[in-house]
Parts: structure tokens; C-alpha cells; sequence
């Protein structure tokens, strides 16, 4: 079989790195092209523990990538350098699978509130198609333009996706606490992010004001037909890897806790990729890279509440896991082609 | 002065190391006991960094309990064994801080549900004060058991007490997702505390039933006058100390950030220990290795949510240094005394 | 092609979770059988990230251990029973690789210093193989039973064995201080073990003293022809895996450190796992969930002496990698095959 | 009694941070000035725990330095700033604690080497007095301008001194591998530095190398009368404070380990500081944010070696806290005042 060639835009981010790691142990792909200011002229293989033809691939400059040659291009850029590919990439009839947030929110009016930006291509927002397979498999065949989940919004969506739409929880009044592993910030050379500042730390941050909030909020409308605001906390705490997002929802009165498990079951029984387990044994790292995304749910009968849990790790199903996954999902290939990772 | 003589009995678990670490310390103290089985037969300069005479104390056996010689007794015990240990000590005419869980709720028939059992000393539930001298410091007068509050619901209180009160958010419908560092589950000596599989994981744990969850409500219920059902969720996360308690609230509308903050600053202007901060900057690194406690408050308008952040270190201000603040109200002396502590 | 059937036992441990994650993707393995008390009854699927048949065996009792039915059998147990064991296994005519130390030191004589018991099956000393496909490739081919070498004796003796053979260097005098992640001293509940104790904390331990030192002297010495006793510290650090060996050598005079970089690159240079780098980039990091090893020499002319670095994964090419390398020398396999493992 | 005026300058780096912990509540100093560029014009209280008239601080400009008032002056500077600050301090006729390398080496030509600068105030040199009062008491009464040792020169000078100087082990051969907490290296904003890099990592770094290495010898042989060239390795290892330093010394013949110990107890017999302990119970978190110096030692008879291993907070004993203990013995003062730390 011909196998489709492929450039990662970005390759030396956190995203950029996991990408290439399994890009270049796809069975149906082709590294062709990386591309990293940092890295230019390095090659692969001094970076990472790759072997064969990746392992020779040298960095080339960002200045090359609207032109680069490739049949798919994944964009692990920040949004404002993807809303200024994207239509390039599009233009020369490639396909593109964007890891930024430039082109998740339907809406063009939400970038400027969201994202700082007024679009500079929201005639591409309508062709992008979301790719989070297990909640919006069917858009993905074909697609030309994926537009890759956020993080948060990956574990926080799926968790909360399939309980509004039960009709089992309230819509409204959704409070979700959630954790990330440092990488999710991207690779920083800051002093906030240090080591001696981070570790042994805990804190809240961007109370509310997250740009995956209106990205949640628009794949549970989207799937479950409605979603009230969503209140949304992310923490930053000492792990390198993984998301544990923490949803207490209104549940409506007398439901069992298997009532609602049934409904993850119901939604998710013949996903590979998706574990439902007791909520107090959804573990980071047993989904530490892996694609994986184990969920659970609690019944907080005093409080007339639930709680669902999720935990992923932020850049395999987060990122680079679940760009492969849509990328498989659009072409037709098996979803999990490329994503037998052994975690640990 | 004549120093106040004390013992600890369980001395030699993380909240009594702490005890120990700041009684040894305390000007108004003279530590004269420590218990411990672990340890029976050791000095406690081989175990801690003491000078002094303290450093040359033998730890005694925790049989040696209720016959302990000393004019204040902290037991830094399982709430089993407070809740045989203090009615002897109080019958003796002791002072007794009681860092367990044994004392706190008023209703005795609250134990079997949270705590597994039936209370053998409930006529002592109304002589014990609870030492939470921010929220409850004119009962601590004089007070001769003390009984401590757990540190989640420290965190939580103090975070919850005084928004409900100003009748700015709803006093039901209250959603808190908190942190804590791995010595708040003790000492111990079990694969599943190991550092091999906490390290890098995040979970969450005992949804819905936590011990601390009635204590809270119980705690605001007294400051504010009314407490709706918590719903709390416990997450366990790889660092040693510290807490970090996120409540989300539902706010009246038109409730500025300002307003939440004066209520705070109202509330604690005068506490040595409590800092108010924007939420953002609320952090346990900053409270680590001192009594503080940091607060911040935000406003999520599109949620219709406050978001109310508190950090402590759970074994000063969750644990011992809390219990000597305690004791400092109880006795009239500086509420600081013993307490300026360096962190870092 | 028909694939080797192939079983672990012990498969609990952190080594054997290792080897179950990479024998179930091994192309030319079949897994039939995973024993281990703590999981019997359970399906390895749920314990791990496993898809197709693997996911559904399910853990048998130890005590089926030598009544095993499959062409190889990994043993991840403990030397007291691989010594008991590997008896039994052979007996039957079956291939096996013994993960621990049971088999790894030629002269019986030595096992009562070492590992504190007389060898129960000295007989089959010399059969076993010592699967350190790079220092004793040619002894493995047809191997009927491997000992697979110690975490600490791979990182050590790949060091050394090439420069003390060189005669660069002095096989005298030669100063070893090791680090390694907790999961090398196995799943353990100890509080010894226990994140509290460990986050944040360094220490040495057996001090010139651990069981690896003679299987390091041993190896060097079939290599390199020589070897003087080497003083071996290992330490304990708050990482969950890798090890990096940095020993210090006696230099000839006037040897530049090309030379002995040239030394490593010649014995190293068509090994698929092995990298030489500069000494001050090598970094338990990148070779992580891999099977490599990372090596780098520096010269201390002031001093005399040469410094050689080596990283490695303790649970990889320190355990469950390796044992797949050494298996693939004995079949004639691409001693890759497997191995190609993304890190991370 | 009147207080000692005292100012750091470079009060926000990690050193900075811990000498005004300190410094803020040493009962014979009164903190009168901060200087540090980053938090000029903020409270110090806002940055730190501090209560009382430090907390009201305000951090002024670097570029005050050399103007501060105050009659003892702490710098926690570069080298290439305290080079310059130092002579025109001294000039003015204030006392001055130095905790950078600037005065720390007697030859000025040995600067040019390992400082990388040609020293521009050589004629205060032999001024300087060494602030490492467990070996160099005498030297410091009275010292007007005392240059504080480094971190790693502490632990290893201390571990090896008293060895050397008792005949027992060789002056010469003597390898040391030390690992030291990131906060070792400064605050940084750097990606080197960053949480996502050095967490779960480990590397040795600047091999032979290290500036700490002539200061090393320097005050091994000042106290024992000699000291061959050291073999020196630094490793960094993923803690927030802490140093652990494993000198591995070639032994005369039938020295048992208890003639070692007892070397270290005679030398170290009335210092408030030192704990000797069996070497495999030398552990960082037993020192960590206190001034004490842990010190253990084994004999490896098989190999003819000593190993000694110390252990110190690399910002307290290795920075902070041994400034204090210097000054303190200059003033004539309790070397313990205000040096009297919990620990935890």
C-alpha cells in the first residue's frame, strides 16, 4: 500500500514531539517533513529514539511550511500562526490536520473574546470538522480540515457529552474542576514554569476564562442538543502528563449511579479507546501515554449531585493521539491504526 | 513564666512530627511527653532536627496514654482511639486538643455514617470547641477540649463561610473539588501510597463521602446561619503538603468580584493568618511550611458562578499549627504564638 | 509464521507489567500465560493498556508456575524462586529467561555473600547465557536459558567494559556512584517506599554492598580480560524509572577524550540501541520507556582520571526490553524486534 | 541590646528568599533594606511569610547596592556583581557577608579558570575569611568581610577534611559524585530549567569542571595539610532543595569503619549542626530547610576504599543559613542563633 505522506508543523512543542513519535511508527503514513525553528537543520533521530528513514529527517525552518510537500500536514502551531496556514495549506488541496484552537469554535464571533483575535478565515470555520471521533464521528469522514479537540475539552466534553444528553442531569449549572500535567502550557521558558516554582505546587488558574470553555459547551450542544455555561476551573499541578477533569452535575432526583454508568456504557460500548470504571479508579496514569480515556461517574445522593470523572493524558488523546485517531477516522482507516501504545 | 507542661501522644505520624516539630518551639510551652509505638524507646533528636531538651525526650508508649503527665494533652491519634483516650484525659482535668475527627460533629448520630461508629462519649460532643479561631474564636475562651478541624474543612470553610453569610451566593448547590498532598492520608505503609504509584497520578477519591463533608456544613451552618448540602470531591496529588479547595457557587446576579472580595477582607481583616489574594495567585507553595491561609474569589458572570479558591498547608493549618492557634485562644496568649513560621 | 508461545511469571511486579506490555506486541510472540498472586482471576486487560487476545488472558496463581505450558517462560520473580524454578523449566525441555540475579554470577561460591542463600542448581551455571546482547552477543545464539542482567550491571558494565578493555584506563580503582528510579526496588508496601518518604529525598544505600557489583566485575572481566574490584555506591532518587551510572576511572596519561569516545564508537557502532554523546547530555529522559542506552565520556585531566555517564531505563533495557533483546539474539530474531518503542 | 542594621542585596533569588526568611528573624539583626530589581517597589510581605516591621519592606533597586545603609550587608549576587560591590562596601567601612564566589578562591590567578574573569579586587582576597565555621572557626572572629562557601563545597569539604587530615584515607584519588535540588542553579527562566524538562530526569553536568572544585581543595587543604586533585561530578536530580555528596577515598589497609566514625565524631563532636550517622541513613529530607550537615561513612574493604556521603539544604547550610552561622561567629554570637529551624 502507498502510504500517505505527512509534515508536522511545530515538531519540537510537547505536541509536536508526541506527533512525531507516532507518526513515524504509523503503518499507513510517511514522515516526510518536520519543521522547527529551534531545531532547524538537526536531525530526527538526535531528538528522539526513532529509527529508520525518520531517524534522518532533519528539522527545516517555519518560514517553509505554507509551501511544504506533503500530502497531510498536521499543524502543532499556536493559533495565530494556524489561522494563517490553514487557508494556504487548504488552497493547495492539502489536507490539515490543525492541533491549534484556530478553527474549533464555530462561531467566528467568539474568537475575539476567546482567542484575541478577530478570524482572518472564517470562511474555512464551516469546513472544519471537530475531531473527536467518539462524539463526532460521522462529520470526520473525508475530512479535509480537522480541527483538533483541546485538551480539557477532550476529557471534560466526553464525560459530559453522553449524561445531558440522558436527560439524566441537568444542562445547566455544570461545575467542572480540572487538573493538567505542565506540558499542557506547551514548552516554556519562563520562570513561572520552572521547576523550583512548580513542583510541589498547586494552583488554580484562569478561573472561567479558559479558551476550551465555549469548545465544551459547543460539543455537548452539538451531541446532547443543549448545554447551559459551563463553569470551568484548571489547575496546574506537579505531573509532566495528563488531564483529570472533575464534573458535578444536578442530578435529577432518585437516579442510581448504574443509571448513569449504563449511559456511558450505552455511548461508548464499542469505542477502543474508552474505559468506563468506578470514578474513584480513574487514574491518570493508567492512561499516561496512551489514547486512552478512562471515565467514571458518582452519585452524590445527599447533595443531589453527580460527579463524572475523566482522565486522559493530555498530549496522546489531547493532542497528538487523537489527531492520528481523526486523521485514521477521515480516511477510513482502523481508528486505533498507529495508537497501540503500551503506556507506562 | 511559668511554661504550660504538654504531651503528644501519637507522635510520631506526619501531623505529630509536626506538633512536635512546633511545640518544641513554642515559648509557652514546655514538652515533657511524647508517644509513640513506632518510636517507643528512641530520643526525639534522632528523629527530629530539635535542640534543647526536647531533643533528648524518649518516646514513650502509646499505652502510657491516659495516664500521660502533662497539663495539655494532644492526641494526634485515629478518631478510635480519641474517643477513648479523651474522656479519661478530661476526667483527669486535662486540657485536651484532639487533632482527630472524633469530637467535631455535634450530632452524634452523625458517626456511624461518616466515621463508622457508634460515639461512646457523646455527652463530651457539647463541651468540645471547635478550633477554628477564625470562624469560631469566642467559643475557644477557656475552652478545655479542643477538638481540631480536619484540613479539607479548614480550606473549605473558611473559603465557604463568609460569602454565605453576606447572602451574595446561594448557600445551596455548592460544588467543591480540593487537592490534597499525600501526608494528609498518614503514614503509610502500602502499595498503593507508594511512590511508584502516586507519583505523576491524579485521582480522585471517596466522591460524595468524605468524613470532612458533614464537618463543613456543619462549620458554615454555624458562621453563616444556613448550609445547603456540599457536594465535595477529594483528589489526591503527588505532592507532600498542601491543600488547595476550589468552590464553585452560585452567585446573585449582578455580583461584582469586588463585592466577593470586601466580604473576605471584611471577614479576616484582622486574622494574622489569612492573606486574600485575586484567585489566580492563591497557591500552596506560598503556604507551604506555615500556618497561612490564602484565599482568592472570582466571578464567572457567563456561569453565573463565583469561583472561591482557599491554600493551606494541611499539616500546620490542617493539623498542628491550627491545634496550637487553638490552644493560644483557649489559654489567652498571642493567637501567633509558636507560629511564625518561615515556610519555604 | 507460527509465533513462540511464551509466559510470565511474577507478572505483577513492575518489571513483569513491562514485559506483558511488550510481549503482547512482540511480533513474534504469543502470550498464554501471565501468573501473579496479587491479580489472579483478573484479565490483564484491565490491569493494562492491552488490545486483542492479551487483554483477555487472565492472571493465573503463582503456584502454576512450573507446570507452565509454553515454549518460553519469562521469570520475573525473585531469585529465591527463579532458583526453584528455573530448574523445573528446564527439566521439561522448555526456553528460559530469568529476569532475576539467581543465574547471573558464574561461581557458585559467590551466592552466599551476595544473595544470602547456597545456589540450589549450581549445575546449570554454566548453561546460562548472560543476555547483554552487547557485551556477550555471541554467546546468546541457541540460548536455552538467559540470565537477563541487573538494572544497575547493564548501565555499569556498558560503561566500563570497552574503555577498561582499551587500556585507556586502569581496570583498578574504578569509582562507581549510580542513581535509580524507585520502581527498581520493585512494588513494595513499605512506608521506607512510601511518596512521603521519598518525593523530595536523596540517599545512598548499600554501600559497597549491592549484589550487582560482582555481576559488573564478572562482565568486565569476560570482556575486557580484566577487571579490579570496583567500588559501587548506589542511590535512591524521586524518580519513577531510569538510572544513570557516572564512574570515574584512573587515566593514562596525555589520552584525550576523543579517544575514548572513539573507544565507545567502535565498540558500539552498529548497535541499534547504544548512543554516544557528549557526557554532559546523556540524561535518564530521553531513553525513558525505551530499550536504549545513552553513553558519554569526559576526561578530568586535572585529576587524572576519566568520567563515564551511561543512562538506561531501569525496567527496559535494565529488565523487560532487555530480556526481549537477549530472547531475539537466541532465536535469531532482529534482536529490534519489539523493541521499537517510542519513549516519551 | 541594640540590632545589627543589616541589607541583602539580590533578595528574590532563591538564596536571597531564604537569607530574608532568616534574616527576618534573627534576634541580633534588624533587616533595614532588600535590593532586588525584580520586586522593586513591592512589600516584602506580599513575597514571603513574614510578620512585623520586615513584612512592610519595600524592595529597592539593584543599582542602590553599593549606597545601602546598613552595617552588615548579605550578597546574594553573581560573582561578576559581588566582585564589584564588595571593595567599595568594604571601603565605606561596612561588614559584608558575600555568598557568590567572588572572594571564595585565595590564588587570584585561579579565577580567569574557573570564574571566567580576571579578579578586579585581588587585594582583598587575603581579607577574606572563609565562612565555613565547622572548619575554619578561628579565621572568622572579627572577619569584616566574609566570603560564604558554596553548596557543594560545604557538603564535600565537610565529608572529606577531617578523612584526609586523620592519614586514614589518601589525599589523593578522591572521587566525589554530588547531586543537588534546582534550586541549586538559580532562579531561571530557561527551558533547560523548566518543570517538563527536569522532572523524572536525571544528568550529570559540567564534568571535572565545577567552580566549586579548587574551593573544594582549597579548604581540604588548608584543614588537612593536603589534598591531591578531586575528580568532581555534579548531577542534576528532579528535588527543589538539597545536596548529597558520595566521596568514594582510596583507604589504608585494615582501617575499620568505626576508626572513620571516629575521626568524624572527634572532628565534629561539639558542633551544634553535625548529626554522624551510619552512612545509609545520610538523607536530604533530614536536613532539608534546617543548617544542619548530615555525615555518614562506610568502609568497601573488597574495593580498599572509604565512601563518605554528607548531606545539606543547599540554600540553608549550603547558602543562607551558613551565612548567618558566619556572621554569627564573627559577631561573637551564638553560632546557633537564629539558625534554630523546624525542618519538614
Amino acid at each position: 500500500m502507498q502510504k500517505l505522506t505527512c509534515a508536522i508543523v511545530g515538531a519540537s512543542g510537547y505536541t509536536g514531539l508526541d506527533l512525531t513519535r507516532l507518526a513515524a511508527r504509523h503503518p499507513q503514513l510517511k514522515l516526510v517533513a518536520l519543521l522547527s525553528d529551534r531545531w532547524a537543520g538537526e536531525a530526527a533521530g538526535d531528538r528522539l529514539p526513532l529509527s529508520g528513514p525518520s531517524a534522518g529527517l532533519r528539522y527545516g525552518a517555519l518560514s517553509e511550511a505554507s509551501a511544504v510537500e506533503a500530502e497531510v500536514v498536521f499543524l502543532a502551531t499556536p493559533p495565530e500562526v494556524s489561522v494563517e496556514l490553514v487557508p494556504r495549506l487548504i488552497a493547495r488541496g492539502l489536507r490539515v490536520v490543525d492541533l491549534s484552537g484556530a478553527f474549533r469554535l464555530a462561531d467566528k464571533a467568539a474568537y475575539p473574546t476567546w482567542y484575541g483575535f478577530q478570524h482572518a478565515a472564517p470562511e474555512l470555520l464551516a469546513e472544519a470538522r471537530y475531531g473527536l471521533p467518539e462524539l463526532n464521528r460521522a462529520a470526520l469522514a473525508g475530512a479535509r480540515l480537522i480541527t483538533n479537540p483541546g485538551c480539557y475539552a477532550t476529557a471534560t466534553a466526553m464525560a459530559l457529552a453522553p449524561l445531558v444528553k440522558s436527560g439524566l442531569v441537568s444542562p445547566d449549572g455544570v461545575a467542572v474542576a480540572a487538573m493538567s500535567g505542565v506540558s499542557g502550557a506547551g514548552r516554556k521558558a519562563s520562570e513561572e514554569y520552572s521547576f523550583c516554582e512548580l513542583d510541589e505546587d498547586l494552583r488554580a488558574y484562569r478561573l472561567g476564562r479558559h479558551q476550551h470553555v465555549p469548545e465544551i459547551e459547543q460539543t455537548v450542544k452539538r451531541y446532547a442538543g443543549r448545554c447551559g455555561p459551563i463553569s470551568f476551573v484548571p489547575h496546574l499541578v506537579p505531573v509532566r502528563r495528563g488531564i483529570l477533569a472533575t464534573a458535578t452535575l444536578r442530578l435529577a432526583e432518585g437516579v442510581a449511579v448504574r443509571a448513569l454508568e449504563e449511559v456511558y456504557l450505552a455511548a461508548y460500548r464499542d469505542e477502543p479507546f474508552v474505559r468506563v470504571l468506578p470514578a474513584g479508579q480513574v487514574a491518570v496514569k493508567d492512561v499516561a501515554r496512551t489514547n486512552r480515556v478512562h471515565l467514571g461517574v458518582a452519585v452524590d445522593a445527599r447533595a443531589g449531585a453527580a460527579v463524572a470523572v475523566a482522565a486522559i493524558d493530555n498530549l496522546v488523546k489531547g493532542a497528538a493521539g487523537q489527531a492520528l485517531q481523526a486523521l485514521n477516522a477521515a480516511m477510513g482507516w482502523d481508528e486505533t491504526s498507529g495508537l497501540d501504545l503500551v503506556g507506562g
